[in-house]
Parts: C-alpha cells; sequence; structure tokens
C-alpha cells in the first residue's frame, strides 16, 4: 500500500476472472486479466485479500493514464469470497 | 465487416467513454477508449452504427487473445443513443 501526497492510501494489484459465458447464442470461455485499484478504506481491503484468494468487486473502468490505455478497474467495493467465480488476485503491489 | 470460418458476422471497433464518477467519496473525471467487438447480428448492429455516435452496448470483458491482455467488450446488445452519455464509436473494422 502506497499513500497519495494527501496521505490517502492507494492499493494496486491485479484481477484474474475466467468464466463460461454466451455469445451469440454459444456459451464460450471467457479469461481476463486486469489491473484494479482502489483508494481509501478500499485500499486497506485490497491490500488485505489474500494472493489467490477469490473476490467480488464492483467499480467502473477507466485508463491507466494519458498515454496509457489498458483499462484498469476502480474498485468501489470488494467482497471477499469462498467459491472461485469472480475474480482471483494474481499480485498485490503498493 | 468480416465473416468467420463459419461464416459468422465479425465487426470491430473501438467505444470511447467519458462521464464523471465518484471513487472514494470525490468525484473524478473518468476516460476510456477499448475495442469493441461483435458477432451475428449485433456484429450488424454495430456495422450499421455511425462514427462518432453514441451507443449503449451491454456485454462482457474478455482477454484479446492468450498473448494479448488488452480487454475487449464482447457486445451482447448493442443501443443507438441521441445523447452522450455512454460509449462513442472513434473506428470500426471489418
Amino acid at each position: 500500500m502506497r499513500y497519495t501526497p494527501a496521505g490517502i492510501p492507494v492499493s494496486e494489484g491485479r484481477l484474474a476472472h475466467q468464466s463460461v459465458l454466451v455469445e451469440n447464442g454459444i456459451e464460450r470461455d471467457v479469461a481476463l486479466e486486469i489491473p484494479v485499484l482502489a483508494l481509501g478504506d478500499m485500499a486497506r481491503w485490497l491490500d488485505s485479500a489474500p494472493l489467490g484468494g477469490n473476490l467480488k468487486v464492483n467499480g467502473f473502468l477507466a485508463a491507466k493514464g494519458r498515454n496509457a490505455k489498458m483499462p484498469v478497474i476502480h474498485a468501489n467495493t470488494i467482497e471477499y469470497l469462498e467459491g472461485n467465480e469472480n475474480g482471483t488476485i494474481l499480485q498485490e503491489e503498493g
């Protein structure tokens, strides 16, 4: 976990998602690995999540930066899950 | 628009999104530009959307490929909008 100059906690990591979804009427495997970022209390929750644990994250996507188009999930809520139907934390930073 | 070997229409483009959302209790500008892909009937809808027009897209995110982690929106539904609260098409391919 790091802190902004204003003292706000920031935690970053990567979420992995795997599922089977329907596209054009046909089931397909879906895989996604995407950076996740959380501020404030959510940063503490993300920071406390066990590596390889299962999370349900709600938030929004925003570009990583002006010159980096990779979308990042900004977590507004984080739930720890026991199953593995949602994101798995691959790596935590900060 | 292109076709898979099985004859399924595929349309690809890029969506741009801009909005103001709340993160950690504070409003912030959100910008995102992300590839979009549609199959079948949705490919025809995406292909018919005017460049610079406004769309509401529902679907899911999946990695572009095994070695390309950039998320792509797979459109399951596409609505043409008159306002500009949702995605704008920047480029269409296929």
